[in-house]
């Protein structure tokens, strides 16, 4: 099997993380200089690896493994969110970079992709979606970054991509997509196990669930005469929580980010009551389920009034499913350097690999996440654990190829 | 009996209503210019009414019927809420004001009252706890304008009113007090009722309700290993609301007007969340009866975990009753003037009657609000109706001065 080096993959991430250092984590949003600097430089990393390497027009950076046979395609993303970890993204593209080091062209060869943006900086998976041909160039005109408006089309011009070709993939080239991922849960850490097989992305969807009733003065109104938007919304989710918790499958989760009442003062009945309210599961039929009973739930309290409760779609995006044949040869992998180390878990966050999953068969492996934490500067995993998850992604690879 | 002049009463609330006019309403805070004025204005009409009339050193205007025997006090306040209604005190100043001016000395006579902020720009119903000695000179120093923040003693100062005594009551001088308000709800109206006899002055109990979980990832912290503060205050909730239907009297209310999650981001568990809670009744028994259920919640979903709840009391005012016999003057004289259209009521907002109810027996007597409007300009009473409640409320106190 390939032998991976250790020194050089921990010390590529301990490079990486120079590039916008943030306390402990990075502060390196899509297209900042830090950025422009890490893509740059990983596409020297890449030539060193006898990789083509080439930033495309949305800053793909794709390093394609010369020579003949059969490929795999492995990566991740490079920026991170707002001073946010080192690990997110970085980890999944040097796996990929270290584990076509290792195998070489021996077993046929991995072509390393650091996808543009996934964390949405500037949009929605554009890098991913831009690679199977999925971003059209008016998306690319109206995208900004969402944290100081500027359009995506300038910081392409700063940073020297404006012009150049996008990239796209040709599924006909590969046996498969593998994406390495910090957990950004505590799973693994807390049962003591060190590789996570995922078995699919969750599909997410996201409404916006207001209630209209009427203000009013919470001494002089009695309970009859009030519309209260407040405790409507407030019997409504707690309705459906107690709903969920009968019909949502083991692995669904729900959760009602935010509740505002207006106009929030404690002696008047709310004449207004707002909610974020989301679920995500990998089965869409579990998905189907649960917003039916939402729905229904929200019919019921329509129909019984006084207040009315409407709903908007926010999102909904689809669930993906991992490949069978990819997830054992991940466990196969796991056998051999982790020996019952692993379980199948779902991706509870999106990836690069859901978009991917549209057009190749597609895996993700997650490492252990200390104290789970996620999209916070204190994000971390063991080197021990790093190294250990490399073996084992390298290892699945080669399995693939060999096969 | 005696007989009330409409066109003088009337002419009396449309006048002071010339006193900070703000659309069909009034905008008179205390102590502001247009409020002086119309304390300023309203001496002069009791001293017209051959009442002796004084403003004391915290802006009470007390109107003495001069001569010997029995004496009822009557009253309200002058002052308004910002930009709010014309009748809201006004009505209950007047209405006592054209009684005094009706029965004279006939009967015995009455006192006229106009309390100070009731509607509590400086502090809680100063006036009226002056006026039966609860208020100590500290208070009045530490109280401040809650709009602008201008110190009580300055604005005394500005309105001329510093330096004099504070005058307080003799109970022994009253065989009671009665107050006459707008209903500032729509329970009369909806029956098509004229009269409100108001039982009691609900207690008001308030609190903060706080909960601590962790902020974490929304999709991938499974529902067992998330501390979902949110959810955790939705369901404490709703709990609470489903047992207080159950166990309530007829006539509690309860609102939550305020509902906030911490970090308030659609994908993010909230780490935190609060709610304002507060629940209204005349009956201390029952107001008792609430909060054991509040609590009794509050420590089952504390022990379950994983969140904690912190509860705090915010206020809890005792319910003052109102007299029995006095309620029966009030319902002798509608059975006159508006026979069946007389019913028996809480009162779900506070009143000065509330405190006076703690030295002397004390009634309240209600008009109907049109659709129920509060502290907003279009509040509103037909001139009728206002008349008709006028005649009931002069006609109770006669009841009263004669048996």
């Amino acid at each position: 099997m390939p032998a991976i080096d250790p020194d050089r993959l921990l010390g590529d991430l301990y490079k990486l993380r120079s590039f916008g250092t943030y306390k402990t984590g990075v502060h390196r949003p899509s297209l900042s200089q830090a950025d422009v600097a890490a893509r740059q430089w990983l596409a020297g990393r890449m030539s060193e690896a006898g990789l083509e390497a080439q930033i495309d027009g949305i800053g793909n950076l794709f390093g394609k493994r010369l020579g003949t046979g059969r490929r795999v395609l492995a990566g991740s993303h490079l920026e991170s969110q707002n001073h946010a970890g080192w690990l997110d993204g970085a980890l999944g593209v040097v796996f990929a970079l270290e584990a076509s080091r290792a195998v070489g062209n021996e077993f046929g060869g991995v072509d390393v992709i650091a996808f543009f943006d996934e964390e949405g900086h500037f949009g929605s998976y554009l890098g991913s979606r831009s690679f199977i041909g999925d971003v059209t160039e008016p998306e690319i005109d109206k995208a900004r970054d969402r944290t100081h408006g500027k359009p995506l089309r300038d910081a392409l011009v700063e940073a020297g991509y404006a012009g150049r070709l996008r990239v796209t993939m040709d599924p006909k080239r590969y046996a498969g997509f593998f994406e390495a991922h910090i957990e950004q849960g505590n799973s693994l850490e807390a049962a003591d196990l060190k590789i996570g097989v995922v078995t699919g992305i969750v599909g997410l969807w996201d409404y916006r669930i207001k209630v209209t009733g009427a203000q009013n003065h919470a001494g002089t109104t009695t309970m009859k005469q009030r519309k209260d938007a407040g405790l409507t919304l407030v019997r409504l989710i707690a309705a459906v929580d107690r709903e969920f918790r009968e019909i949502a499958s083991p692995t669904s989760v729900w959760t009602c980010g935010r509740m505002e009442f207006e106009p929030g003062a404690p002696s008047v009945i709310p004449g207004e009551a707002r909610a974020m309210f989301q679920f995500r599961d990998t089965d869409s039929n579990v998905l189907e389920r649960l917003e039916q009973a939402l729905q229904r739930h929200i019919a019921a309290a329509n129909s019984a009034g006084p207040c009315s409760i409407a709903m908007e779609v926010i999102r909904q995006t689809k669930p993906a499913r991992m490949s069978e044949d990819l997830q054992r040869a991940i466990e196969q992998a796991s056998d051999l350097h982790a020996p019952k180390l692993a379980i199948r878990m779902p991706s509870g966050a999106g990836h690069d690999a859901q978009h991917v999953a549209r057009v190749l068969p597609a895996a993700m492996l997650f490492v252990p996440s200390i104290g789970g934490i996620s999209h916070h500067w204190a994000e971390n995993t063991s080197d021990e654990d790093i190294v250990l998850g490399a073996r084992v992604f390298t290892d699945a690879i080669a399995n693939v190829l060999k096969s």
